[in-house]
C-alpha cells in the first residue's frame, strides 16, 4: 500500500511544525537531546515500518481472527513478524526514559508515530500500544522495584501489558466490580475474578503479559473507593526473564464485527487451573495505595483516552483517503450544468456531492488530528512545562478536553469511514475495497475506554464544574485568544461564530448546573459533549487557518476550504443541540421504561 | 427468535388500521374479496414465517456466504427451505392479481407483511422480493403473453427474477451502459455486455431466473433516451417449464460486508459459453417500447424505493426490538441523583443517555414504517382510488416522496442499528449478538436502488420541480391538513414547528431554484434531502399522535413520547440545514479537486 494512502505526512508536518511547533519543546530538559531531525527520523521510520510490516496484513488479520488450539491462541504469523520490527526499532519506549532504554520522546511526537500504525492496523498496533500504556502507568505509580521487573521488559518489546478494568456484570459500572485481592504474609496477594473486554489478554507474541487489574480488598469502602490496582504477570519474574506460571487463565475469545487483529477476551484470575508457589489465587502486586486505584488508572486515562481518539481519527483518515484516491481515478457521469450524454464521464470529485462528502470526511479528520496532537501535547505540557502555573493550566485544559478527545473523533471518524464507503458506492461495500473494514474497525472506538455516554457525564458532570468551572473558563479563554487574532483577517466572521458558540456554552452549562437536580442536569449530557466537542473542533479549525496564515498553494487551500466547510456546515449543528440543552428538556427523563 | 423482537405487531396494527385505516381499501373492486380479518392473517401468517423460517439461519447465512462450486452457486441450505415455506404460502404472489395465482393484495399490506421478512433475515427475502419487483414491471409493461409466460411461474414461487441495470463502469451513470441488444429477424434480440451488482444473478434456488435488462439498441440516441428495456431468462422458456440454457453467465459473486445471503453478482450475458438456438448472444425480448425502457424501469422504480426503504426501516426496528430487550434484562449502574454505591445496579433503560438511545431509535424505525406504509398506500391510491383526481394526486405525492422514502431510513435505520449496538455496550460489538449484523447489512441500503446523493438529485432536481411544483405544493397541503387538526390540541406547539418548517422548505426551494445556474442549485441536493426528510418525518410523528388520540395505555404513552423527542431533539436540525441552502453556499462547488 501507498504511504499516502495510509495517512498524509504533509498534514502531519503541518500540524506539529508550523502550527504547533514541537521543536519548541527540545528546549526542555526531557527533551533536550531532541532536535526536529530526530522528531521527523521517528515519524518517518513509524511511517516506513507502517506501512511495510502493517499495512500488508490489515486485511489477513480480520479475516484470519485470533483462535485457541490447545489453549494456545493463534494468530496470523505476520503479526508477531511486524511486532519483532516494531520492537527492534525500539518504538515501543519512544516516550519512556533513556534509563529505561526509551528515547525520550514527546507525547506528541509519538502520538504522530503512532497513528501510523493505527491508521495501516489497528488490530496489530493495540499490542504494543495497551504495553505502552500499562508502562507509564507502572511508571508513575508502581514502585521503583515493579519499575525495573516489569517496564524495563516492556520498554524493550519483550514483555507485552494489558489493562484489567472491565467485568461481565460491570462493564462501565466499575463501582460494581467483584475481583477480590486477598493480601498474603510476603506482602502479594492473590486475586479471584473474571475480567471482560481485555485486549491482548492472552497470545503468544511476548514472553510474558503484564495485566494491570482493579480489584477489591476484602473490607474495603463500597463503590469505586474500594477499588485498588494491581500487577499480575501471565508468568512470575524469576530474575529478568520468567519463572512459574501464574493462575491467570484464558476463558474465552470475543468474536468481534471488527477491530479483529486484537484478541479481546474473557479472562479468569485464581480459577485454580495453575498454584503458583503451591496455593490457589493469581499472585499479584499492589500498585500504588490501597483503594486508590481507580485515581492511579484514571491519571492515565487521559493519556489512553486521546489514544483512543487519535486511532478513530486514524482510520478515518486512511478511509478519506483512499476515498480521496478512487474519486480521483474513477470516472462516472457528469455535472448539471450544460450535461451533455455524448461527453466523456468525468472523475467522480468533480460532482458536487462527492466533493461535499471529501471536505466533511476532511474536516473531520483533520480536525481530529489537530485535536489529538493538541492533547498530546498537552500532556507534554503538563509534564514540562517550565512553570507549575503552565503545568497546572495544561492538566486543566486536557482534563476538560480529554473525554471530547476520546469521543469526538470516535463519533465523525467513524462518519469519514461510512462517508469513505459511500464515496466507493457499491465497491466500498464490498470487502474487495479496504473501507469496509475501517469502518467494521472503527466501530469500537465509541464504545471502548468509556463509552460516549460516560464521556459526556465525565464532561458535564465533573469536568466542567471542576475547580469551580477553571476547566470551562480556562476553555474559553485559550479559545478567545485564537479568535482575537483572527479579528480583521478573512477568518473574522468564523471567529465570531466561534465566539458566540462559546459563550453559548457557558450560558448554557451555568444554566444546566442551576437545575437544583442532578439527574435533569446530566439528562442530556451526550448532546452537550456532542456540541461542546464540534465547537472545539470549530476552533482548532481556526486555529489551523490561522497557522496556514497566507500561504500558497493546493495544501493551504484546502485547509482553508476544509476551515470554511466547518463553519458552514457543521458548527451550526450546536445551534439546536444548545437550545435543547437550555430548556432543560425532560423529555428522556420523563419517559417510562414500560413505555417502549 | 421471539417474533417481539424481530417487529412490533402492536404498531403495525396501529399504523395499518388505526392510522390509515387499510380496511377501507375493501371498498375498492380490486380488494372487495378482502376484509380486515384477511389482511390480518396474511400479515400473521408473515409473522409466523418469517419467524419460525427465516430468522433461525440470519446469522448462518452471514458466516457462510455464497460461493461457486462446479459453477453452481452454493448457499446453506435454510434458504431454499425457507423460501419453498414463503413460496408454498402463496406469499410470492401477495400482490398480483387473482387470475395469476395471486391474493390481490394492496402494496400497503402486502409491504407490512414483506417488513417481517425484511427484518428477520435481510439477505433470504430479497430473493422473492426481486422477484415480485420483477413481476410488477413485467405485468406493467410486458406483453399478455410475456406475462403470461414470465410472471405466472414467478407468482408461483418456482421461478425468480432480478433487475439487471448497473455496470461496472456505470453504477448511478445509467446513460454510460453499454450492454447492446441487437435485433433478430424473428423479432428477439441477441444482448451482449456485462452487468454489475446483480442480486440473485445466479443460484439454484428456482427453476429459472428472470432478468430484466437494461441495453441499448444500436443506432439509437445517447445516453438514457437510448436505453430499452428487455427480458432475458436464465434458460429460454418451452411450455411452461424451461428449455435451453440461455448465454447468461455467472462472471463472479461480490463478497459484500453485510446482507451476505444475498448473492450479488457479475453477470455476463453473450460471452458465448452458451450458444442457444445455435447462435452467440444472450437471447431477449424487448419489453415495452424501443428507447423506453428507462421510463418503464422508472415506472416500478417507486415501488421497489418504498420497498428499500421498508428493508431498512426493518433493519433498524430490529435492532431496536433487541436493545430495547438488552436495556430491560441488563442491570448496570446507577441514575445520577441519591447515587449510592451499596444499592443494587438498575437495568440499564433507566438511565438517561440510554432512554435517549431507545426514544431516538424508536423515533427512527416508527417513524420510518409510518413512512413506508403511507407511500404503500399511495402506491394503492395510485392504481385504485375512486376518480381520476384522486389517483393523480396520490401519484403526485408518491413522486415526491419517494426519494425521502428511500433514503431517510436508509440514513436513519441505519442510525437506529448503529444505536443498538451502543445500548449493548461492548457486548453489541461481538458477533454473539445480533445487532452488528443488523448494522452490517443496513449499511447497503444508502447505496443500492439508487445512492442518497442520487435520491437528492432526484429530489431537488426533478421531483419538487416537475409540473411547475405541484408536488411539493400537494405535500404541504397534505401537511396542512393535518397541522389544522392538531390546532388546539398539545401537539399545537409540534405543528407550529412543522408549519414553519414546510414555509421555510418553500422559500428555500424557490431561492435555490433562482439561481439561474443549475449547479449551483443542485450544490447541495442532499443536504436538501435530508432536511426535507426530517420535516416529512415529523409530520408523520404528528398524523401518529393525532391518530392516537386520548389512548391511553403504555403503548399511546410511547407514540407520544417518540413524538415529543422527534419535535424537540429531530426536527431543531433543519434550520442550520435550511439556513446553508438559502444562502447558495457554493462551498463544494469552489473547492477545486488538486486542493484535497
Amino acid at each position: 500500500m501507498r504511504a499516502s494512502l495510509v495517512l498524509s505526512r504533509r498534514d502531519l508536518d503541518f500540524l506539529l511544525h508550523e502550527w504547533l511547533q514541537v521543536e519548541q519543546l527540545t528546549q526542555r530538559e526531557r527533551f533536550a537531546g531532541h532536535d526536529r531531525a530526530t522528531f521527523d527520523a521517528v515519524v518517518d521510520l513509524a511511517a516506513e515500518i507502517a506501512v511495510e510490516h502493517f499495512a500488508p496484513h490489515n486485511r489477513l488479520a480480520d479475516e484470519n481472527e485470533p483462535h485457541v488450539v490447545d489453549g494456545k491462541v493463534v494468530l496470523v504469523p505476520e503479526v508477531a513478524a511486524a511486532l519483532k520490527v516494531f520492537g527492534e526499532a525500539g518504538l515501543a519506549a519512544g516516550t519512556l526514559p533513556e534509563e529505561l532504554g526509551g528515547m525520550q520522546l514527546p507525547q506528541v511526537v509519538s502520538k504522530a508515530a503512532t497513528a501510523w500504525f493505527q491508521a495501516a492496523n489497528v488490530g496489530s498496533s493495540a499490542y504494543p500500544f495497551l504495553t505502552m500504556a500499562n508502562a507509564h502507568l507502572l511508571l508513575a505509580h508502581g514502585s521503583p522495584e515493579q519499575v525495573e521487573t516489569y517496564v524495563r521488559p516492556m520498554a524493550e518489546g519483550r514483555w507485552f501489558g494489558t489493562m484489567a478494568l472491565s467485568e461481565p456484570q460491570a462493564g462501565s459500572s466499575l463501582a460494581d466490580i467483584t475481583t477480590r485481592a486477598e493480601r498474603c504474609e510476603d506482602g502479594s496477594f492473590r486475586l479471584t475474578g473474571t475480567k471482560m473486554w481485555i485486549s491482548g489478554g492472552d497470545h503468544e507474541l511476548s514472553e510474558n503479559i503484564v495485566h494491570l487489574v482493579l480489584a477489591k480488598v476484602p473490607g474495603g469502602p463500597a463503590g469505586v473507593k474500594g477499588i485498588s490496582l494491581f500487577v499480575v504477570p501471565k508468568f512470575l519474574p524469576e530474575g529478568e526473564g520468567i519463572g512459574e506460571r501464574n493462575d491467570v487463565v484464558l476463558a474465552g475469545l470475543n468474536h468481534k464485527m471488527g477491530y479483529r487483529g486484537t484478541t479481546n477476551t474473557l479472562l479468569n484470575f485464581g480459577e485454580g487451573v495453575h498454584t503458583p508457589g503451591g496455593r490457589p489465587g493469581a499472585v499479584g502486586w499492589l500498585v500504588g495505595e490501597e483503594n486508590r486505584g481507580l485515581a492511579a488508572m484514571f491519571h492515565m486515562m487521559n493519556e489512553a483516552r486521546v489514544g483512543v481518539g487519535l486511532g478513530a481519527t486514524a482510520l478515518g483518515y486512511t478511509g478519506y483517503l483512499h476515498a480521496l484516491d478512487y474519486a480521483r481515478t474513477r470516472t462516472q457521469g457528469r455535472p448539471p450544468a450544460g450535461k451533455d450524454p455524448s461527453a466523456s464521464p468525468v472523475p467522480i470529485i468533480e460532482h458536487s456531492d462527492v466533493k461535499r462528502m471529501l471536505l466533511a470526511a476532511k474536516s473531520y479528520v483533520e480536525g481530529g488530528l489537530a485535536l489529538g496532537l493538541y492533547c498530546a501535547k498537552l500532556v507534554d505540557e503538563e509534564q514540562t512545562a517550565p512553570t507549575p502555573d503552565e503545568r497546572a493550566a495544561a492538566h486543566t485544559l486536557l482534563e476538560v478536553l480529554t473525554p471530547i478527545a476520546k469521543s469526538w473523533p470516535s463519533q465523525w471518524g467513524l462518519a469519514a469511514n461510512d462517508l469513505a464507503i459511500q464515496v466507493h458506492g457499491g465497491y466500498g461495500y464490498t470487502r474487495d475495497f479496504p473501507v469496509e473494514q475501517f469502518y467494521r474497525d472503527n466501530r469500537l472506538n465509541p464504545i471502548h475506554e468509556g463509552t460516549v455516554g460516560i464521556q459526556g457525564l465525565d464532561l458535564l458532570g465533573r469536568k466542567v464544574v471542576a475547580g469551580g468551572g477553571e476547566g470551562l473558563r480556562l476553555l474559553a479563554t485559550t479559545i478567545g485568544a485564537t479568535t482575537a487574532r483572527a479579528a480583521g483577517t478573512e477568518w473574522a466572521s468564523f471567529a465570531e461564530d466561534v465566539d458566540a458558540a462559546v459563550a453559548r456554552v457557558g450560558e448554557v452549562t451555568a444554566t444546566l448546573w442551576s437545575a437544583g437536580d442532578p439527574d435533569a442536569t446530566l439528562a442530556n449530557a451526550t448532546v452537550y459533549l456532542e456540541a461542546v466537542g464540534h465547537v472545539v473542533v470549530a476552533w482548532l479549525w481556526l486555529e489551523q487557518v490561522l497557522a496556514a496564515g497566507d500561504g500558497t498553494g493546493d495544501f493551504y487551500a484546502g485547509k482553508r476550504a476544509a476551515a470554511r466547510y466547518f463553519q458552514r456546515y457543521e458548527l451550526p449543528r450546536v445551534g439546536p443541540q444548545l437550545d435543547l440543552l437550555a430548556s432543560l428538556d425532560r423529555t428522556t427523563l420523563d419517559t417510562q421504561p414500560e413505555w417502549f
